[in-house]
């Protein structure tokens, strides 16, 4: 009972990573807005598996289908459906699991929880789930596109412990889409390429941290005192499968400075309210300042790798799992476009909430 | 329209810094959960101001009352409204910020969003704020500990650049309480309180991490896919004045390991399915696991400090701001209740939620 | 926990007829409006016990306090809180019910639900709990009204048997105050008003019908499929204690006719889409249509009355009860401003809501 | 954005009468339920239309999907997609009604509200949108059946003036079923199809009144003050096309008793707690009391009807619209099972809410 999110660009995700298929419910989405399902597809495609040697191999076309809401090229206020069929399903592969739980995945909580799952993949805690959202959000952004010229973008930021230098500012979609990694940096890239490419032969993984970037965001945006914008995007950032971590502006780091360091300086420039630095991420008291938002999320290792493992059966049972089948090595490359996606959602989410009272 | 909280044990705080009180309403509080009025002002008492020379001289003995929902001891299961009312509040002492924005507080935001705000303080970006969440949370705590034994433990782990060392395991509540600070590491402690009031000379503020850990957690609780428990961790800590980030379990370190060496292995211990180690946090899928819940949340230095500052005022002139006034030169160790009280309340609900569909 | 009502305007009420007092918290309000706790003193003034003969001798004088939110005479968009403090109660006279359960009163199921209830009183069930729903639309209605001039009214259009003769379109707030029964109707008033009096001798009371009319308000409100208009009004009318029917429109008496006579057909009138005539009641297909609102409301003879009942106690045993104390023998007079609240609050929250989607 | 119903059994409904099909997907399902395709589709089948020459001769098979959820026969405790294809759509015969708004439908509201509406069909507004709420409300019954034994049934109580007389206590499936009306006097079902099909004969329509009962509901069910369990019984019934009203117990009849007429005295039986009468309709301060659940439903004449009516364009001319096509001369028959479903869906979300609290 938590597959919705946002509270007026409401969406509802369904589906398990080997049921019949997965898919969204868009409820709120302002009516008369043009989309095509190119535009969906395009960044569906950006998020798939199998897209080169650094990712799954699982072969899916996660070609998305329109069921309702939209009519001759527009959105008509009413729910959005969108789908995609399950196709590439190996079940048998995951026969091993059935009675046995993987290490640091889900198979034993959502056990413990429901008393029954389905074993054939990673049901609802599969990345597979977050097809609904990515799809869900292309709506939001290209709203929030129109409206305010709002653009987000994020890129791997490190791999395992291989940084990079990007600079949010300036920093493009084409520098980012440059590499399979999705690391605007292109000789960190190369390293990390390597470095994703290495665990893959081991059967091992790695993680790492992806950035993210939201400019031309109007001030005003966040509901405090719960709905905070970064209570909202740290929430949405956090249900992503494998993240542990989130902060925004100056984050952890910020805390070895003082206040007078830390603060941000106000001052006017082209007649607006700035800051000269942005160590609040831009937001302020829960609410956008109008300068960039800025957040890290750091993505744990891959749970899913093929060592010997030590762990126990539904049965209560010592035993020793070594599985085989396919995997991400790293998911951090397709986890930029679903970041992209949440940050999406909770900025058209609350651009709505606010027009509400000041629309 | 982001003042309620929760959604079976559902809070709504009210009230602004400096107008007639603060307060909660609870809806969903169990009915028959005996509760006193001491109870529930003994946590107060731990975040109110004035407790020590490390805090805000402001002096607030912020003594509670019980408007509803409370019949000869125990709850009646209708809406619990429990107040605060202001008293040791000085408006004249905010009368420069009247048409000024202090950098890095809410008055810029909450201009730019409502049009208008209580400059006579912080208004709702006060952590006076926070005083309804902890009086509910006491409650949730109680029933809690009452159903399960779960205990939820915070302590000031970093001030500044001075770390500690504490074991979320063994670490009590009298060992957190021996000092001033909330740090459980004697020496470190000191060092701290130290820190602190070098910064209070400077007129300055420094910032730090506090760690929270709950015990005797339940398995189930969390609801994936976007209620997930990680993630409403993270809404309900990042929702706290001056909080930047969020991590839980291995958090941004675990970023650095291999998925062999980050995952969790099973084992059977005393006829539960049990981990060798927690980098996961006590959570795994959004749902958690049984294990003890771990996380980290970073607390920037405050924005209140007395150094000049450059900004504008609310007719776009840039000037130059120096404030006086009373503040806490570093929030973490008042902020250890209300961290807690977070966590109560996150583990409240979704034990609520678990209950309606398994109760 | 099902103390709060609306999405984007949110009320939340609290509060027992003999605790400390009862209240509300308004979240979703916006910013700016211009209210004065005279304008909220004026409607409770309209509810309140003690009136007049008709009413309950309950003496209350419902003094609301204005809690937070509202700074300078205007709204802050910080959540509103507002209270009345319980004054006159006699819990003494409430002794008789401790243990034994009023017939058609909430005692039994309130006990058979939390297992516990305030039975000082009649608790949350108490007509005494919808100040708190009162005070909150004084702040919605004048919003809408400045809006626009969207305006509400309700009467006593029958008293048990006795009916009256309104016209919808013209009856005026004066013609409705000027009499004790609120009935428009001077004539069916007076009889009205002997009717009641007859069942306050008899230690009986009586029922009937309360109409409402919304004029002036805007087509586009209402949010298909679920939260349609005429469903949300319906949900907040039936809410309202006694209320047993609510009918918009043609309502029960509309299935008589066939559908050629009960379309509503369409013209232009001054630019506009207008109905011929309103079968619909000013909503079609869920969403309003800028026709009157209109919708009737049955309310039950209440149940407190001072007759000999058959009825059991808390130990399982077959009483009889003979009540004593102070009650109204007809609620509808005082529940004329009580309906206008619920509509103005659903109106409201549509409005806002709408505003969100097409601000 | 108002298509999800239900906060801890929720349910969102998507799709339009002519675009890709209409589905649900189901939140809060208690796992481990089994249910098969053949009981869903059983459900369908009642509603769908072309059963008869009392109904539209539109033909839909409406065979039911089940996308995600459910595996091995049994509720995963995850979201439950299911999902009917548009099969019979003739769009062209939609063609006058593009530019036209038909009189008492939905049409011009959607365009108020929207500014765009897919004119080829009802789009939402078309009782198609109906098929989510009722495959969704058969895992509803069923686990409310399993669990308490609870039963929901509803029958054709009056079409146009034609009365009948029924049971409730002792009503059974089988009688309603026993003829196309639905209603089990067979008699006055006789009389009714006759009536139907004059409507028919004459491109007109008409409406009635359905009845329905809920039988062995379990004591504390509604939450108060707002969702009361008549409140949001009314709203969802409401929620239905072509209702105008709706009552409980008594309802508009009971306002011309006296309380003392009206009051249902309690008398212990069998070792509870019961009423001797039941004018409370099941229901008591909004909570159930543990006796039959009563209520009646308004349904207008169809407004789809094939005379010749005055009507305005979407250029704003008045216009005379002479229509053609497929309707329903008289929706009760086919709201039967719609209107049991909405009841369910109700009673099931508040056994979840209610163990929610007391679990």
């Amino acid at each position: 009972m938590g597959n919705s999110f946002g509270k007026a660009f409401r969406i509802t995700t369904w589906g398990e990573s080997h049921g019949g298929g997965v898919g969204v419910v868009i409820d709120g989405c302002p009516a008369r807005l043009p989309i095509s399902l190119e535009e969906i597809q395009l960044e569906l495609d950006r998020r798939r598996p199998g897209q080169s040697d650094l990712t799954t191999p699982r072969q899916e076309e996660d070609r998305v289908q329109i069921l309702s809401g939209i009519f001759e090229g527009q959105t008509l206020g009413t729910p959005i459906s969108l789908m995609v069929w399950n196709k590439d399903a190996k079940p048998e592969s995951y026969a091993p699991f059935k009675d046995t739980f993987r290490p640091s995945h889900a198979d034993y909580t959502y056990e413990a929880k429901y008393g029954i799952r389905n074993w054939m993949g990673g049901g609802r805690a599969s990345a597979r789930e977050t097809i609904g959202r990515v799809a869900a959000a292309v709506l939001a952004r290209k709203w929030l596109a129109q409206q305010y010229g709002l653009e987000i973008l994020a890129w791997v930021e490190r791999v395992h412990d291989l940084r990079s230098s990007v600079d949010p500012e300036t920093v493009s979609r084409e520098q980012i889409e440059a590499n399979l990694v999705r690391c605007p940096d292109a000789l960190a890239a190369e390293k990390m390429a390597e470095r994703i490419r290495w665990a893959k032969d081991q059967g091992d993984s790695v993680g790492g941290v992806v950035t993210v970037v939201a400019r031309n965001v109007p001030p005003g945006l966040g509901e405090p005192v719960f709905d905070k914008l970064e209570a909202e995007l740290a929430k949405a950032l956090m249900s992503l499968p494998a993240v542990k971590g989130v902060e925004i502006g100056s984050g952890f780091e910020g805390t070895l400075l003082t206040g007078s360091q830390h603060n941000d300086p106000f001052e006017m420039r082209d007649g607006k309210v700035r800051t000269l630095k942005n160590h609040s991420g831009g937001v302020q008291g829960g609410i956008s300042n109008g300068e960039n938002i800025l957040m890290r999320v750091a993505f744990k290792p891959t749970s899913t790798i093929f060592k010997a493992q030590q762990t126990v059966d539904n049965q209560g049972q010592n035993v020793v799992l070594e599985a085989q089948g396919r995997h991400d090595p790293c998911v951090l490359p397709r986890a930029v476009p679903i970041v992209e996606a949440m940050v999406g959602l909770v900025l058209m989410d609350h651009t709505l909430r606010q027009r509400a009272q000041n629309g």
